[in-house]
């Protein structure tokens, strides 16, 4: 019975239509800083995570926890394909240099799945990248919605945000602090 | 058409197997932190949020986010109902408290949802203070296994966080950053 017995880093996967996949990628990332351990964030489509959010961490603990924020206005609405796509190349890159670089605990690629969705970065270099280049003990943390089903078959820790009951079906608008 | 025009506090549940339920909600304060708008956290039970976490945000932000812990190594593990209904009915006092003060924007119980499971507070007075004495610009946040019907029926809210993949079915243990 050699069970809870190993320690390796994950490939952890936040996904579903519900809300919390950033937030709570986020709480993990917000856990490592508590214990001191270094950390990255990459956001892969801005609005994921809430700028306040962002500019709290960089202020109080931009020692542990480094922040990148690819395509600054970048909102995959700019009609601009090949804009998009060197956004998106970009912060991907910048994940691979995080993701190698064995001192970062966790390294969260928020929204990923969005650009994989759209197919502005390769699934297969990613799932390729994460099997083989993805030193031991880094966890990594791949959220947005539509995860791709090879994603999840590679992954040790996958949770479905599912959405129950959502108040704007009745009328009530985004607000701070729930929405952004 | 007046959707997504009102402002108004919310009820918000997370529930599920799955993680994050707790990380989520923790995100939300974090964001009114960030946003420096006043916020309490009463945690039903032990463990729900790393202490790690909750000594963070006391040293860097006790001006803004309120903590509640309560029964200190109260794991729902004693063996003492008497006890346990104690530890959890003096949460519940406080947490009545915090959202009878309209200073807080959003007042999160994290884990109630095992305490109401349990019987140790009882769900009628809970979801009669929800819509009778909430006010109404104030968000609660009620995380947990299990939320009962009722309480998801008079949410506004709600979220379940499905389990899909775990890492503990192939032998790996709990590690720091990822479960606590």
């Amino acid at each position: 019975m050699s069970t809870k017995t190993d320690e390796k880093g994950l490939v952890i996967v936040h996904t579903g239509k519900g809300k919390g996949k950033s937030s709570a990628a986020f709480g993990m990332i917000f856990r490592c800083i508590a214990h001191q351990l270094p950390c990255a964030v990459v956001q892969f489509i801005k609005g994921g995570m809430d700028t306040g959010e962002r500019n709290l961490v960089t202020a109080h603990f931009g020692d542990i926890c480094q922040f990148h924020t690819m395509g600054e206005g970048f909102t995959w609405e700019t009609q601009d394909r090949e804009r998009d796509i060197a956004a998106a190349t970009a912060a991907w890159e910048k994940a691979k240099e995080l993701i190698r670089d064995e001192r970062y605990h966790m390294v969260l690629l928020d929204e990923i799945n969005i650009a994989l969705r759209y197919g502005y970065i390769p699934l297969d270099e990613v799932i390729a990248f994460l099997e083989t280049e993805k030193p031991e003990m880094t966890h990594v943390v791949l959220t947005g919605r539509n995860a791709a089903d090879e994603l999840i078959e590679i992954a040790d820790l996958v949770t479905e945000m599912a959405l129950v009951k959502h108040p704007f079906r009745s009328g009530i608008k985004a607000q701070i602090g729930v929405e952004f």
